[in-house]
């Protein structure tokens, strides 16, 4: 090996320490609502017993105490900070964490594998805040996120609408010409298909749009990812080329979710209700909001997920649940379908 | 996520961070023969803004970096011990690494991919010491290592004989019973066929004796590896039966790969030499030797890699190449085999 090929695996292993530390920096932000105090000398004396097992040969033994215990006064520094934890799905630079910076920043987003561990983590406590992609302007409505607002005792307090512009990212250095597969989510794939038609490059399906950036970052490839310009910054990549989507006026809606009701005044409101399979029901709740003069702004049913012919109807209109006029209706509506859930009344966002 | 599984997950990112300072300590202490002072500070500017360049949200500008000029302090403190360098094929905690210990105490353990690797490193300079297989007792010759001897200036200043004690080795607080499946390299699985098949465990062929060892330490798996004793130190595994090899007379022969020859007396020479497709010059060459009365140990004969039809002898015999008999004996034998190398003149060492 020569020097340049021992110092660049030196920065790979660089670059895998910090995604690590920052890694263990989320860990340790979540095991914030389990303590009473940020300090457990017990536990931090297991953690450099336990570093202390895993070394090998060349590592002495008081520069791992004192590397560890460096690193978990910085995680007190950091849970001192008490940073509200907003969790999204998806990887670190996902739409979804972009919307989550938009809604709250100067927070710790957390990357959740799952739709449903948002939710749950914020009932239990895990976290502050929950962040979901409700509908998409192309894709229609997100379905996993409808199911598990039909039955959850979380509020929403907020939307955002962000724009879905994709970038197509190459590691820092790529030569554009070298560029042959673009690696990405199937859906970004096929949002950008005339992009990459037209420029001959090879769609590769990937997990995840952050994903792939992600593995641009640790992978040695000449090959692209079309993802967020959120990515770009996080995992240090190049845009060669921004906007890629075929069709400009591509966005996402989000949510952000809370266990308490907005404590700022809204001018929007969500409800889900479902309706016995009998016909004109629909119409006759529909009927309500328009003989009170209120706007709907969204309409969407969804079948229910266990009984049969029975649907569940979301709807968001305008107005505040301080308003007379907006109580009364939700009480008429309330009447006739006893499941009516108010998610929320909540502002709106700029991404 | 519970408190214990966010401590759980805290733990293996710990253990990977070891892992990577380690690797980052070797990978420092092989830059040592480019550098003609331990201290670059541009380098150490670059690592840093490399390092901050990585992070993503979470982490500070300053721990990093005051994190980063620890490690490299660290670095220097290693680089400054001038521990020797000592080159083995295979991961940590093979048996060639058992080997380079006994060899060689107290010295940095460089792992590579290749036997190649290590002859070119030593002839280099990358390292001060290689150390290689060149017989088992049951498998016979290393092919690879027997044709990398034929033509290196390297030379041969030691060897070695390591009895293979196979180890069942599993990560630490597994359930004997629970485990089905071993994991090794397939010579290994099948040196303990008849105690895995009296225990009813699935061999599982890995690309390592000792890589299989490494991966019970991160995968969660209730499988467990054949390896060496040194790999249940190294990886934190429990040994769970000691000695399962079928044949305890298994054991590998090594040598000891050195720039210069030996700088203690040996007692034993290395010898190869190439033989026209000529019936009885081997013979010829062999009654050299059994006039002189001198013992040959080994004697190996290896199809010539270029020249069809020609062999390669590799000799082994006691004496000392300062004794006046056995240079006789080489001038004798290089008389009619111009090609003959005296691979070393060496002592042997007690594993």
């Amino acid at each position: 090996m020569k020097l340049e090929a021992i110092r660049k695996r030196i920065d790979e292993i660089d670059r895998e320490l910090v995604s690590l530390l920052e890694a263990r920096m989320e860990m340790s932000l979540r095991t914030r609502p389990f303590k009473t105090a940020t300090k457990d000398e017990e536990r931090e004396a297991a953690v450099i017993e336990h570093a202390q097992r895993s070394r090998l040969a060349l590592l002495d033994e008081s520069f791992i105490e004192q590397l560890f215990q460096r690193i978990m006064d910085e995680s007190k520094n950091l849970q001192e900070r008490k940073l509200p934890l907003v969790a999204f799905q998806g990887e670190h630079g996902a739409y979804s964490e972009m919307a989550s910076r938009a809604f709250m920043p100067g927070s710790a987003y957390i990357p959740c594998a799952k739709f449903s561990e948002v939710f749950e983590g914020v009932s239990e406590g895990a976290f502050d805040f929950g962040v979901v992609p409700v509908e998409n302007s192309l894709e229609g409505a997100v379905t996993q996120v409808n199911n598990l607002l039909t039955h959850t005792t979380l509020k929403v307090i907020g939307e955002t609408i962000v724009p879905v512009h994709h970038c197509l990212l190459v590691a820092k250095g790529t030569d554009y010409r070298e560029v042959r597969e673009v690696y990405s989510h199937p859906q970004a794939l096929a949002q950008c298909a005339a992009f990459l038609e037209r420029n001959r490059l090879e769609p590769r399906p990937y997990y995840d749009t952050a994903g792939a950036a992600r593995m641009l970052n640790t992978a040695k490839t000449r090959a692209a990812a079309i993802a967020s310009p959120l990515c770009a910054q996080l995992y240090d990549l190049e845009i060669l080329k921004e906007h890629i989507e075929d069709d400009p006026t591509n966005s996402t809606r989000f949510l952000l979710l809370s266990r308490e009701p907005s404590k700022v005044p809204g001018d929007k409101c969500s409800i889900v209700f479902a309706t016995a399979h009998k016909s004109g029901e629909l119409l006759e709740s529909l009927r309500i909001f328009a003989e009170s003069h209120i706007n709907l702004t969204r309409i969407a049913s969804m079948p229910h997920r266990t009984e049969s012919g029975t649907y569940n109807f979301f709807l968001d209109f305008e107005g505040s649940d301080q308003d007379a006029k907006v109580l009364e209706v939700l009480d008429k509506v309330r009447a006739f379908t006893p499941s009516m859930l108010l998610l929320g009344c909540y502002p709106r966002f700029n991404g």
